[in-house]
C-alpha cells in the first residue's frame, strides 16, 4: 500500500469466510518491494463463475484467457499477480498466463481452464515466468490468509485495502457475499474497471451468475471514472461455491433469485464506491447526478462529460462554486441539451435554474458543501425523463505526483 | 498576463499593420485588476468577415450574436471583453451583448449587425453593462495601440501575448495576414476553439472567406486540446478589408486563392500551436501522429483519445518512457485497433512494434528526447491509410494549481 492513505479511505470491514474459499499470498518478486505480490484463491469443486472484463482494444493475455475460460463457467483457482499487468508483450505474456494456469492445475489436479489469472501493473513488460512459478509453488504451501492480507496484495497505487461484504436469504438459506477490489488510477467507466473478486457461499449455475452480474455492473463499476482511462487488464469476477446449499439458482423465476440480485449489486456499489475514494491524489467522493435527459444513455454521457472534466475536478479540489465549469461540461457532452432548459445544484443547493444563476444566489452555503468531503454535483437538463448517476473523485497535486513518477 | 510565463513561451513576433484596421484597448474594469481588459477594433467600411464558433450546447450570447452577424459577412468593428465570459446568463446576458453592439454602432455610424463581439473569463456572471458602455465610450477615443497591446488584453490566465503573421501573392500583389490569439484552458479540439483574431488587407469575398477559414481550422484549431474541456465561448473571426486592392477573392478558381489559403491555413496553425505553447502548467509540447488507422477521421479520435489521456500527459510531464500508457489509450479510444498490429515510438525511436516492446528495447535514447520541450508520440496501427496529427501538452502540477483557485 502506497503512502500517504487516501483522506476517503474506509476501515477493512470485518468480512466472513466463505465456505470453499482458501486465501494464501507471497512474494513472488514481480517489482522489487518488499511485500507480498501474488494471491491465490483455492476454489472448491462445484465453484461456478461469472465475469466481466475490460472493453480495451488492447486486453491483456489475462483478460484474453479469462474470457475463454469463462465460457465454461467452472473454477478451482484464482492467481493474482501485483506490479506487473503482462499486458503488451505479444507471445511470452500469453505464455506466462499458461504456464501459470498448467503450474496451478498440475498443483491442485484440475484443468488449466478452472484456474483464473488477473494481473496488474506495469504495461509492456512480459511476466517473468520463472517467478510466477516459483511463486506458485510458494503460495500453494503458505498458511491460509484472511480477506485483509488478499486485498492488500493485489493492490499497487492504491493507499487502502478495499473489501466489502453483505447477504441474501436464497432458498431459505442465508447466503454470504464477499468482494475484494483494488484500482486507483487507470479507471474509467463504461466497462468492468480494475480488478475485483467476488466469493459467495451461494449455489448459483454459471450462465445466471453471468446474468446477475452482468446486471450488477452496469449501475455500479460502469459508473464510476477516476481519470477516463481505461486499462488493458481491467477484469470483475464473481465465484461461487455453492457452500450454503440452496436449491442452485437458475433464473429470476427461482426464489431467492431477486435478493441475491439486490445484494450482489450493493456488494459491487461498495466496492465501486471504495475505488472512487482510493483514486489517485483524491481529495473529495464526487456524486454527479443528471436527470431530465433525453435518455438514461444520454444522461450517463452528460455524467461523465462532467465527472471527467479536468476543470470540473479541479474546481472541487480547490473548494471552488465555480458551476460554470459544470455549464461547460454540459455543452461539450455531445448531447441534447438547452441551454435555458439547464438547472445545477451543490449538494441541495440550487446555483442555477432555466440558463441561469438563482435570483439572489448565495455562494454561501455552496461554499460550504464543497468544503466536506462527500459531494453532490446535480443537473436537470429539463428535456425528459432519462436519468443516471456516476460517481469520481477531484483532480489534485496528488494525482499528478503519483502519476508523473509512478514507474520510477 | 499571468505569471510566470510558460517555458514554452514564444517572442511576441514584429507585425505589421494592416489597412484599414484601427486597434485600441482600455480598461473597463470587468475584473478588479489594474490591467486593460477592452480591446478594440475598427475596421473600414467594405470589410468582409468569416467566423467559427464552439459547438458547445450552452454557447455564449456572443456566440450566437456573431453567428447571426456572420449570415451578413460585413464588419465594421470588434469588442473583446476580457474576464468575464457573460456566458449562462440569459436574458441579461443577451441584453449586454446588444447594448455593447448598439453603442459602438451610434458611435461608427454602422449597424449593429456590423459589430462583432467576443468575451472571455468566468462564466455565470452577467456582463456590467454600464463598465462595458463606459469602456467603448473611452476605447473610441484611446490612442492607436499595436498588435501587442491587443493580444496582451485579451488574455485572461495566458502566460504570454500570442500573435502570428504571413503574406500571400494574391492577384499580383503581396497581402498580409496577421493574428492574436488567446486561450490557455478549456481548450478542446473538434471546434474552434478559444479566442482568435485574424486581420487581412486582402479583398476576400464574405462566402469565400468563411470556406477558407472553415478549411483551414480543420487541421489546426480543431486538431489541438489542453485539457479536452471545450469553452461556451470558443470564436475565431476574420476580417479581410479589400485595401491591398486585389481583384476579390471569391473562389478557389480565382489566382492566388490556393496562396491565400494556404497561408490563412498557416497561419492558424502558428496561432494554435501558440494557445498549446501557453497550455495551462505546459512544460512540453506534444505531437500526436497516428497513422494506418481505418480511415482520417478515425485517426483522429486516437490521436486526441492519447492526447487528453491524463497518464499519457502525466508521464511525459515526468519524461517517464512510460509507453504502455499509449497502448492503453489507443485501447480505449473505441476505434478500431489490433493490439497485435500496434506499433509506437517516441520521436523517432521505435519503442513498440507489431504487439509488443522492440527486440532489445533500450530507454536511453527514448528518455533523452523526453528531457526536450518539443515530444512527438508516433502510433501505427497497421490497418489502413488513416491519419492525423494533433497537439497538446503535459499535464502538471501547475494545471492544478492554476485550476484550483482561479477565480479566487
Amino acid at each position: 500500500m502506497a503512502d500517504p492513505t487516501s483522506p476517503l479511505a474506509r476501515p477493512f470491514p470485518a468480512m466472513p469466510a466463505i465456505a470453499g474459499v482458501r486465501l494464501a499470498v507471497t512474494r513472488a518478486g514481480y517489482k522489487n518491494w518488499e511485500r507480498a505480490d501474488l494471491t491465490y484463491a483455492a476454489l472448491d469443486v462445484g465453484t461456478t463463475v461469472a465475469g466481466v472484463t475490460t472493453r480495451s482494444k488492447c486486453p491483456s493475455p489475462e483478460v484474453e484467457w479469462c474470457r475463454a475460460a469463462l465460457t465454461l463457467g467452472r473454477a478451482r483457482a484464482l492467481v493474482v499477480n501485483a506490479g506487473n499487468s503482462n499486458a503488451f508483450t505479444g507471445n511470452r505474456g500469453r505464455a506466462a498466463v499458461e504456464a501459470i494456469a498448467a503450474r496451478v492445475a498440475g498443483h491442485v489436479g484440475c484443468q488449466p481452464s478452472d484456474v483464473f489469472v488477473a494481473s496488474t501493473g506495469v504495461i509492456g513488460v512480459p511476466l517473468p515466468i520463472d517467478k510466477a512459478e516459483a511463486g506458485i509453488d510458494a503460495v500453494i504451501q503458505a498458511p491460509e490468509a484472511d480477506w485483509r492480507a488478499a486485498a492488500d496484495t493485489i493492490g499497487t497505487t492504491d493507499t487502502f485495502a478495499k473489501g466489502a461484504s453483505t447477504t441474501a436469504i436464497v432458498d431459505g438459506r442465508t447466503v454470504t457475499l464477499v468482494g475484494i477490489i483494488k484500482g486507483s488510477g487507470m479507471i474509467a467507466p463504461d466497462m468492468a474497471t480494475m480488478l475485483g473478486f467476488i466469493f459467495t457461499d451461494a449455489a448459483v449455475e454459471a450462465p445466471f451468475l453471468q446474468t446477475m452480474l452482468s446486471a450488477a455492473n452496469t449501475p455500479t463499476f460502469s459508473c464510476i471514472t477516476v481519470d477516463s482511462d481505461t486499462s488493458t487488464s481491467d477484469t470483475v469476477l464473481a465465484f461461487a461455491t455453492g457452500k450454503a446449499g440452496n436449491a442452485p439458482l437458475a433464473s429470476f423465476d427461482d426464489a431467492g433469485a431477486d435478493a441475491f440480485q439486490a445484494a450482489l449489486t450493493d456488494l459491487c456499489r461498495q466496492l465501486a464506491h471504495l475505488v472512487v475514494r482510493d483514486g489517485e491524489g483524491a481529495s473529495k467522493f464526487i456524486q454527479v447526478a443528471v436527470e431530465g435527459a433525453d435518455s438514461d444513455a444520454s444522461a450517463h454521457r452528460v455524467a461523465l462529460s462532467i465527472a471527467n472534466s479536468p476543470l470540473v475536478k479541479t474546481a472541487i479540489a480547490g473548494e471552488d462554486a465555480n458551476w460554470g465549469r459544470v455549464v461547460m461540461a454540459v455543452g461539450k457532452a455531445g448531447e441534447p441539451a438547452e441551454r435555458d432548459k439547464l438547472s445545477i445544484r451543490f449538494g441541495s443547493i440550487q446555483v442555477a435554474r432555466n440558463g441561469l444563476a438563482v435570483e439572489g444566489y448565495d455562494e454561501a452555503p455552496v461554499g460550504a458543501h464543497l468544503k466536506g468531503q462527500e459531494i453532490e454535483i446535480g443537473v436537470d437538463l429539463g428535456l425528459g425523463d432519462g436519468r443516471a448517476i456516476v460517481w469520481t473523485c477531484d483532480l489534485t497535486h496528488g494525482y499528478i505526483s503519483i502519476n508523473a513518477d509512478y514507474r520510477s
